[in-house]
């Protein structure tokens, strides 16, 4: 058996082009004493990657120049000499865009299909879910009656903040890219309004649409729109930062929030968070989740493309914003 | 009696010009039921002042073109018709850049000259010194031990922030500029290591004198500084929001910090606050610090220049930077 691996050719500047990347073909190897062998369906494409491809101290190492890029996935257990870890179940975790995992199962979790489909664990159960989860119920503290707005509104996280809201009684703005993604977050998630970035002016449409102000901007994307939403802000305002992806691939510094002074007139508070902080919760976190899902109240939608080899061209649609919802690579079905 | 007032002539741009302001004389008006007449011996220069300047929203409403030019004050009850106010009182409040002030007592407190000395109370006992307390313990929720950074240092807040910080069990790091305010926070207040931002690299001054990280980085003048300041947070930092003075005099937007994203990765926060939140709190704040300066905990250097005429000039030394701790405007002893 073959296993066809995506490997970090060289550290970009800007925009990844594909010289970044260089696919590679080394056998499968066998687990040995301790290891599992996965068998990959699905690897997630996440705007955070392009942070890890930057050779900068951050929450996690750099993904070392030659190394598989990494990548959260799921897949099958098909072979192993683990305790913990039988042959035919399901796991999630951080496998890297390859074909075949072998690991010794750290970080690894097994995931149950029968609360949710495959691939949703890698969207609205896994690490997109549960960050909207944490991000806006812990990190922006929501409280009923509240007004949220949150950017990306129609990716994978974003579609789940607003879908949040709506379940804990708030209202819930999205501000997406294009038509087609604001009537898909308005119509099919139910959120109550849209903000198209590209087509509407945005300080007036959070004028219009939040009449009572913001009390959590859940932001995704940085630059102009989290500057137009600190002047909306309620006093005591939460902005939970989760992302700035429209500076990831910015060549020189990036652009800060130049309204930010916003903060002290409104006593707001913008904190950063990481999902894996909360591992402890994430649990019961997931059984909720999927009580909303089987409820009908947490929708989501995928866009998955074949094929290992078209990784570079869909990693750049998580920049594009030319996808909905999840973005997905099925790489060995 | 004649009262010399300062009204504001004209909204600036940028710094403020001298035609920014107009002395005007009016006669000292005795008070009607209800109302009480202030002799004010002192003015408080405050980098707050150039936000009310500015036709903006925010959390007071700007100083009307014309009105006299809203300042903090101290003095003296010199005529009374109000129950809560006897004449030979000694009180503090919004009295405005004038010689006198006629007012109904709305907002004003009795200060207690057995604490401390009549000045102290626009400067370590006033608000400067509030701010310093509540922001630094309750916005940034100091813990023993731990490192705190601040910026101004030798200003009325910076100067009571390192001080507190040092009382409380924590390195004290001070950011100031030039070397005789370097010299100061570091051989008078007892901080332990001040970085010159006119003459030191940033970066490098901060991984030298913050070995173990920034627990608290209280900010004090935004820019370069506060971006300096995120690259080196520990995890779960925070950043207490006090103000930007080098902002304050920008003509077009300000600059926002472009390191924020440090917030993410360092799981910090970044919150702004107003000291008149904490109102209830005054009182027991007041008693502490009263215990501090007593104890020779919490000291203080005054810049104080004679005559309301000099108002402007003496306002603009706020952002040269040329005074040391609090800045006053002696105008009526």
């Amino acid at each position: 058996m073959t296993n066809k691996q995506i490997h970090l050719a060289k550290r970009p500047e800007g925009l990844p082009g594909a010289d970044t990347w260089s696919l590679e073909e080394h056998p499968v190897v066998p687990p040995e004493d301790g290891q599992l062998l996965i068998k990959q369906h699905y690897i997630s494409l996440d705007p955070a990657m392009r942070g890890w491809m930057r050779d900068r101290k951050s929450y996690v190492p750099p993904v070392p120049v030659g190394d598989v890029m990494r990548a959260g996935t799921v897949g099958e257990v098909i072979a192993s000499r683990h305790p913990k870890f039988a042959v035919g179940g399901f796991v999630t975790g951080m496998g890297g865009v390859q074909q075949y995992c072998l690991t010794d199962g750290k970080g690894w979790r097994k995931i149950d299909l029968s609360l949710a489909p495959l691939t949703t664990f890698l969207g609205r159960m896994g690490m997109p879910g549960l960050t909207a989860y944490f991000g806006l119920l812990k990190v922006g503290a929501l409280k009923s009656g509240e007004t949220v707005v949150v950017s990306g509104a129609a990716g994978a996280v974003g579609s789940v903040v607003g879908q949040i809201a709506k379940i804990k009684g708030c209202r819930a703005v999205g501000i997406a890219g294009g038509p087609e993604k604001c009537a898909y977050i308005k119509d099919v998630l139910g959120f109550d309004a849209a903000i198209d970035y590209k087509a509407d002016n945005l300080y007036a449409g959070l004028k219009e649409h939040c009449p009572d102000g913001i009390d959590v901007y859940f932001d995704n994307v940085g630059g102009e729109i989290l500057d137009a939403a600190l002047t909306r802000l309620n006093r005591g305002a939460r902005i939970p930062i989760c992302g700035a992806i429209s500076q990831y691939n910015a060549a020189g510094r990036m652009v800060g929030p130049s309204n930010y002074m916003s903060l002290l007139v409104n006593r707001a508070r913008m904190e950063g968070f990481l999902v894996f902080d909360f591992v402890a919760e994430y649990d019961t976190a997931l059984r909720e989740m999927a009580g909303w899902m089987a409820a009908g109240q947490l929708k989501g939608e995928e866009t998955i493309v074949e094929g290992i080899e078209n990784f570079h061209a869909t990693f750049l649609r998580l920049f594009s914003g030319e996808k909905i919802g999840k973005l997905l690579l099925r790489v060995n079905v």
